[in-house]
């Protein structure tokens, strides 16, 4: 391996939509909102221009110089938000040809306005989401509590033992461990200890499986769970502690089971028929990727619109009162709500259901479920944010993939591979640049979940998984854990990750199906985040991006915080002196970094990042 | 400079919307669509998938190996089009990880949808496009006719001698030369000898300005051009040459001497109040970029869509019909037009347009006037085909800038810049990637026009003018030749470049002010477009990117050939032998290409690519 340090990105000119650069707060339409941008001393620009896009065209408007000092010189310009968004970015006339700095970064040539910066008149998630730690729940694993045991199994299901693995493949959905609501409840304690203030729980509606992705209906709880009293005892519980809930719906299909459905399929000229899609073939209705057993919902029918997602007597709207009162909606596959061949209602159906819980409590947040590439759904006044699977979790496994694993990569049958740090933030930047600021600082980032291997099982040691989850707790966005990565619990597949948490073990400090260091680590980092405002709503700014080692930059407009992350031992990286004027204190990881004299030809003094690695290492810098 | 050769791009796998990969034709909502992709023989490919994109969710299929030789393998899978524009992308799994093949190349890392490939269920441009080269009239100033000399001058004008410049800037719409239609009938055997066989008018309504883009009525021709009789009978002498005609549009505004305007002023009851935008503000109504001498057209109007764009009476159907029959429009502001403030009705107003032409005349081209990125407007059912000043005349003229031009960048107040190969082709690919192949092989592709300065004086020289249209006249796309390009005219802005036609040294076969050795050169590359269905309808893999010469490959079934252009003299390079077993035919610009022993390790056979330069070759090879 070369020691030499490896070159670093700061010279590079930034401007993103955190509060250095873009007043904070949705703007209305008509606004003039100024915006700055900061170019490093070393630049060459003549001048800086904004080009803003209205109507389709573009207009060009100078910015003018606003401060500058030995190390970087800022320029504010004035966007006019004349469209609903409004997309704008910088260009720097320098001697060589100008060059753009829109949010893929800086380019010396020209480019589409596809990464753009964006202002919406949208109003943003709710504010409490900056602050929020998520945590994953999938309730028939969680925790039985003593009420648990007194009912009957279903005929659907087949019992499983709580210290049993479940089932990794196949018929993966009959397994029923027996975990309810009042089990969530009485271990709330353990979310707390943990430090994640909002609890994110899968589908609570009864259904024929454990995941209950297959309502049989709207109306209420599964008796299972402990039914309706139980969720508003949990709700009630939550809120005691100043933590708030958030559901799971599924408005692509309904179950089979469901009450619409049956009406529908006993009754053609009821109106629930007009809620699913109906075809000539066997089984007579389109299913969610041909399962018999999830009808397709048709966002078409208007009287589907008034039963399930607008105005205040819809299943949106009903749950978000009291006594329930979630604090928001996660959607099920939100990416192919209102889709289906011709028909593309997918923005009106988000645009609906957020005007129905901005009537009932404005304060509530709604997240996407998109696997994919939600680019082109997010910022259009719909989903808040999205469970970012393809701009965080996937880039953040491929760095760090168990070379010796045999992780397939999710919704592919090829190995996961492992990738150089450029390819993985080049990978992160396109998914970034492809949405409003507004819409990638409140991201539900997540490293696993109930439809994904376990991110121990990914990365293959608590060393990675630690690096892993300093990623989550420190990048932009709203971290979400799933229950029991904590404790490092494993598992191959989304099914085989639905593993009951091993009370036994965690009760006892840690056990051989608990990681009590990992369950620290997070501890740890969950509460840096919270110690931290850079980290929750600072910009980002990419300092080192190499094969082994990611380094950025979150800052406020008081607060720089600089984090480190290396997946194996590299040569370390010599970061300008200024940054630190008044020292790096180690907040996390390692030591304070030390101001010495750099390897350049100057010898000026710089900021020696250490190249130890794996590792997290996070310093406020001032 | 090195003389080692320069590496080649042709290893890599590939595959686009031309024929050898997709069947030809449009589909329909449910077809099965077999699509093909090339693998050189040097790839490590375990197996290759299609993923297609159906309702928002990937699925991946396997492809299967269909041929293959010592060469190259070929796959071929099946794309269900379920959705209106279906996207899909291949994906290679190699043991180093795998790699995707999306529009814009290969990528050993996850990317966005956006690049992805895509077949559209809407009808692609009509089929005598891909044969068609376009020539842009600007009506004024091209010829006068004996019996313009006969008409007043209006008002508004003042006088302009033919042999006169052109004011560059400031208030340059008043000068009227005073060119007619009867004029360009006069001369069209002129471009019949240069080749051309496609008449694009800029309007002929009347107006109060030269360029009439401010059009005081849309149902008869500015008398000043000879009125309707004039376009009658241009348009039946064009027809009677095999040739078409394709008339220029405003649909985001009219001149406010418009009589639907005058009414809206004079009668605030009338039904034409309801097309226009009306404001608080000075002068009471919104103008386009804020001319008050071109108020904006609201197409929310109801009775606007019925007069100006939907159905038979509409003015969009009235000149398709006979007499005049125009065989396609050119849409003036495309991009704005149907944008204002929160309103955005710009697809659904070139679907009507496009529905309209397609009921008066299926065989009418339908083509935008969008100068920046026309991504997202491209491909969704309205307009076949942009002017590619984005994807096509910027980066050309980037590649080509004199250095010591003083060109301005199209819409920027900074300096053109001269860039290197890859930044160049890196622009072309990202907005190419950007719309289905589809809309890429149909573009409308330009070095200049009315709005821009001339070819001549952005390159600077007789040879850099010739690599320029070198590759308009081989890039996939519709060529379109800004009359009076071919004989090398110059103009420093869009006003100056609008110079009147010098006959007498066009006549002359000649002149200080005609280029003979230009309008050779146009002649004898559109003779080689002409000579070859692969220049014209031809797949595009780019063989050679590098910062002074770019050649590329453009293949039918039964045709490859192979461009290079060169902006300066270049090391070459070597391209595998087996890429022309039968040889390479020289077409234009050079010799046959030989076939030598490489430098390679293995010193096996290759072609070898001259490093002449300036200037532009290519070769049948086969």
């Amino acid at each position: 391996m070369s020691t030499a340090p490896v070159p670093h990105l700061l010279d590079d000119p930034h401007h993103d939509g955190s509060e250095l650069y873009v007043p904070p707060g949705t703007p209305a339409l008509g606004d003039e909102v100024p915006v700055r941008v900061r170019v490093p001393a070393g630049g060459a620009e003549r001048a800086v221009w904004l080009r803003v896009v209205e109507d389709g065209e573009p207009r060009t408007v100078p910015a003018r110089l606003d401060r500058a000092d030995a190390h970087e010189r800022w320029y504010e310009a004035t966007v006019r938000v004349h469209n609903p968004v409004t997309g704008y970015r910088l260009l720097l006339d320098e001697p060589g040809g100008y060059r753009w700095l829109n949010q893929r970064g800086v380019h010396a040539r020209d480019v589409t306005d596809a990464h753009d910066h964006r202002l919406s008149v949208h109003d943003a998630a709710p504010a409490w989401l900056h602050d929020a730690v998520v945590y994953q729940v999938f309730p028939d694993r969680f925790a039985r509590s003593a009420q648990a045991d007194v009912r009957a199994l279903p005929g659907w299901a087949t019992p499983m033992g709580w210290d049993d693995e479940p089932v990794a493949t196949g018929d993966t959905g009959r397994q029923l461990a027996g975990g309810d609501l009042r089990g969530v409840q009485d271990r709330l304690d353990h979310l707390q200890r943990l430090g994640v203030d909002t609890l994110y729980l899968t589908p609570v509606f009864p259904g024929r499986s454990n995941h209950r992705y297959d309502a049989t209906t709207f109306d209420h709880v599964d008796p299972l769970l402990g039914g309706d009293d139980a969720l508003v005892a949990l709700s009630a519980a939550v809120h005691a502690r100043g933590m708030r809930i958030v559901g799971d719906l599924t408005t692509n299909h309904t179950g089979a089971g469901h009450d619409w459905f049956r009406r529908a399929l006993a009754d053609p000229t009821s109106e629930e028929r007009s809620f699913y899609y109906w075809t000539a073939q066997d089984p007579g209705y389109v299913g969610w990727l041909g399962h018999r057993s999830l009808p397709k919902l048709d966002h078409g029918a208007p009287g589907l619109a008034r039963r399930l997602t607008a105005g205040d007597d819809s299943v949106v709207a009903r749950w978000l009162r009291g006594p329930v009162a979630l604090d928001g909606w996660r959607i099920d596959v939100a990416n192919m709500t209102g889709r289906y061949g011709a028909d593309d209602r997918t923005h009106e159906v988000a645009r609906t259901i957020r005007a129905t819980m901005r009537a009932v409590n404005p304060d509530a947040v709604l997240v996407s479920e998109h696997f994919h590439d939600a680019g082109t759904d997010m910022g259009a006044g719909g989903w808040h944010a999205n469970m970012n699977y393809s701009g965080f979790s996937r880039p953040v496994w491929t760095w760090l993939a168990d070379p010796a694993g045999r992780t397939p990569t999710l919704g592919l049958d090829v190995p996961l591979p492992r990738r150089p740090g450029p390819d993985v933030v080049a990978t992160m930047r396109d998914f970034d640049a492809a949405v409003p600021w507004a819409v990638t600082t409140h991201q539900w980032n997540l490293l696993a979940s109930h439809d994904t291997p376990r991110t121990r099982t990914v990365v293959g040691t608590r060393e990675l998984q630690e690096v892993a989850a300093g990623l989550l707790l420190t990048y932009p966005g709203t971290p979400v854990v799933f229950a029991g990565d904590e404790g490092g619990l494993t598992g191959t597949t989304g099914e085989h990750a639905r593993v009951p948490m091993p009370w036994a073990d965690v009760d006892a400090g840690g056990g051989p199906r608990w990681d009590a260091a990992t369950f620290a680590t997070y501890q740890r980092l969950i509460a840096l985040r919270r110690s931290s405002r850079a980290l929750r709503e600072g910009g980002l700014r990419w300092a080192v991006v190499t094969d082994d080692a990611l380094a950025f930059v979150r800052e406020t407009a008081d607060e720089r915080v600089l984090v480190l992350a290396a997946r194996a031992p590299w040569p370390g990286a010599e970061l300008p002196a200024w940054l630190a004027p008044d020292g790096a204190e180690n907040l996390y990881g390692g030591a304070a970094l030390p101001r010495v004299e750099g390897t350049g030809p100057d010898r000026g003094p710089v900021l020696r990042l250490p190249g130890d690695g794996p590792g997290v290492q996070v310093w406020r810098v001032r």
